[in-house]
């Protein structure tokens, strides 16, 4: 299929070896942070935070979280341009939606008198909250909704990516306790250039199964 | 920002009411069907199965589930293009992993030598694996990654859509049970032509948090 959007995604893959030498200009991440700013989200909620990786110093940090498991993912915090930490709230709660709500009576999107009426849509967390207050399977899935748009969106850029659910994420949780102010992470991207005469993984195609085992047409 | 990733972005919204007389074209279709299986996974795990609901007889079955609740979505049943519900694996396991891994030996991505070795990744759903076999939190979250691309597909080729969460996934299960095979879902996605003189959500300017809100540069 010759379509520019399945040439992108046919492109895309899992960088497994980056050129350190090449960084992700500013213009390109600005797109790349808006893009993931605009994310969608079930009734809005963005339940999430990204943490953009760009300075030697911070890098080091997400470097030492390495320390015990997961190593094969190492390299990529020095040699990719960027590390971005994707993390949800595991207790999402009503303050959390009035933040929303709130924003959208400051852009002109709802109106003042309408905000009680706009919690209404909070039905959805409920529905999705443990009895010990854990929204975190339904907030994880809204992150991931994000991290796919994010990676459309590189395809886009032809920026390379690796998506790391290898990360020690009780280290990770540690070393940025401050940023991450309470929320978890499951994943991080990591994202920049291919080494391209050294990645082993930019040669094998890419493998999916069949049309018929993955979609049912009725 | 003019840049024509967030100018698409900027511009999807959830549609509120659908043009009954427009449907997708089959040529786009296929675009989004080949997107939707190119989705990128943990371990390229692909935890899912996309119900793509197109005739009469089936949006009929899908407009039966609303019977009990959510009636507000209801109408994009029979107005939308095309239903497309999402579904994950609730019990991943080492037979589904398999699969995968005999489909990349078929694609000449892995040789048949070194198939051994690829289920040394299988470490990913075992950490990911409650004591009741259950991996539901893990595959709902690929599952949304994948909802996330397709989201953005449709955004490139100005397609309309709604997400709904808001759909009674008892009724779905039963009436689709079938066709899920085992697999479960909690969102499913209406795609078309929005009504542009009746739906009330054009308008309204899109909202999101802050960049300060939701993004942390280090």
């Amino acid at each position: 299929m010759t379509h520019q959007i399945i040439q992108d995604l046919s492109n895309r893959y899992t960088t497994k070896k980056f050129d350190a030498s090449k960084k992700v200009s500013p213009d390109d991440l600005a797109v790349i942070m808006e893009a993931m700013r605009l994310s969608a989200s079930s009734i809005n909620s963005q339940p999430w935070k990204f943490i953009v990786i760009e300075s030697d110093a911070a890098k080091q940090r997400m470097h030492n979280t390495f320390a015990n498991k997961f190593q094969f993912n190492q390299p990529h915090v020095m040699t990719a341009s960027h590390i971005i930490i994707f993390a949800h709230n595991p207790a999402y709660t009503r303050a959390n939606y009035e933040a929303v709500i709130d924003k959208g009576i400051a852009d002109l999107r709802t109106k003042p008198e309408d905000k009680e009426a706009a919690f209404g849509a909070f039905a959805f967390v409920e529905l999705n909250t443990g009895e010990d207050g854990d929204t975190s399977a339904w907030t994880k899935a809204q992150t991931y909704l994000a991290l796919g748009n994010t990676m459309h969106t590189l395809a886009r850029l032809n920026i390379d990516s690796t998506p790391m659910e290898g990360i020690d994420t009780d280290l990770v949780g540690k070393e940025f306790a401050v940023e991450l102010d309470g929320y978890v992470t499951d994943v991080a991207l990591a994202i920049g250039y291919r080494d391209a005469e050294n990645d082993y993984n930019i040669t094998p195609p890419k493998s999916r199964l069949a049309m018929a085992d993955v979609i049912v047409k009725l």
